[in-house]
């Protein structure tokens, strides 16, 4: 290979790689919007918006196929080496958390569904926290992956800290509600699954904290202690 | 490429599949203990049996990672093509869904380390159950993968719903007995969990029995309604 086709190779990585990050940007939008509206859907008891989360995970399915799918091209076509190869790997594992957390969102607006026909037990402020926190998660993991930043990565880590400790206080909470009043247990139940889905979205936005940082410096680090 | 160095690169990258596939169910045999230990951990309120769990998914971990360098690896230096880069990036994948199963493991041993200080609200019996239905499951998966074996991958589809049903079993049950008596709303309620771990690890295996499918058919089915 001469010096210009290897020249040439590299744009049409870079060109790829383009497309595949403001995908994966897009995807990480849409997956955003999910769990807030999934929460929203929740706090106001909005049946409508609930189902609109619901059938808006397919899209969300079909965006990780066509970028899986576009990801699989660029490794066939432009055989990238080493550090590019990796920053494709990357992306790949990524994409998977982000579909998941999609899946989350649809769990919780399952749940909002089935509890929709009684008033809620209690007005909703630490979960609703705990969400915006995790968006700002995802939001912040992938822009450290575009833009490389281990920093930012790390600053996932530490809003983890802080979306598992709104856990703990969700669950003491709710099971000191049920003690007090047994007719609360179902809902009170159904909540703690929502703060623990929220949990785990967080724990993927974390995940891919953790790869950025791998594919940065080559060290494995666990933020999610 | 001549014909000889074409039949060199298939033996060489047949040898590379071999050991990533020895590997992988390596791995899923070290998950399946995993899940069967944490079980047998909380049903008979062994807090050494919990802890190794937790301990050993360094083990889990590590493996992964191994893998995953091998696929990278493979990946690089064959630069395999159409079905053969398919099989890589699902191996690829499937090894994250067993790593995540192995800290679901690790999540049901923490809540045994939690509730081991008093005894059992219940004799254990469906969640047991559905433990050894999710270890067949990883098994099946696994095999079904490396055999390309659609059937099996279906049937996988089959367990899973039977573990759904017996978590929502489990789900009633539990609550019944909390409204009954409200002492028994934390340890119910981490139950609760342990019950959600399981379903969560059998949707895992779930995921990698339909990315079989995909493998083999190219056909997306969703096993998981």
């Amino acid at each position: 290979m001469n010096r210009s086709e290897t020249g040439d190779r590299k744009v049409v990585f870079a060109e790829k790689m383009s497309w595949l990050q403001d995908n994966l940007q897009y995807m990480g939008s849409l997956v955003e919007e999910a769990i807030g509206r999934s929460i929203e859907a929740l706090k106001n008891q909005d049946m409508d918006l609930a189902r609109a989360v619901i059938e808006g995970d397919d899209r969300i399915d079909q965006l990780e196929e066509e970028i899986e799918e576009k990801c699989l091209e660029v490794i066939a076509t432009q055989q990238p080496m080493a550090k590019d190869l990796r920053r494709v790997a990357t992306l790949f594992k990524m994409i998977n958390d982000l579909e998941r957390m999609a899946d989350y969102a649809t769990s919780i607006s399952k749940i909002t569904l089935r509890i929709a026909d009684q008033p809620l037990i209690k007005p909703l402020v630490d979960i609703p926290r705990m969400a915006v926190l995790s968006q700002k998660m995802v939001k912040q993991s992938l822009d450290a992956y575009v833009r490389e930043d281990v920093e930012l990565a790390k600053a996932v880590g530490t809003d983890d800290d802080e979306v598992d400790q709104l856990f703990g206080q969700i669950f003491r909470e709710l099971l000191t509600i049920m003690m007090e009043n047994p007719k609360t247990i179902t809902q009170a139940t159904h909540l703690l699954f929502v703060g623990r889905w929220l949990e785990r979205i967080s724990d993927h936005a974390t995940n891919i904290a953790e790869e950025v940082i791998f594919l940065v410096t080559g060290e494995k680090k666990n933020l999610n202690e």
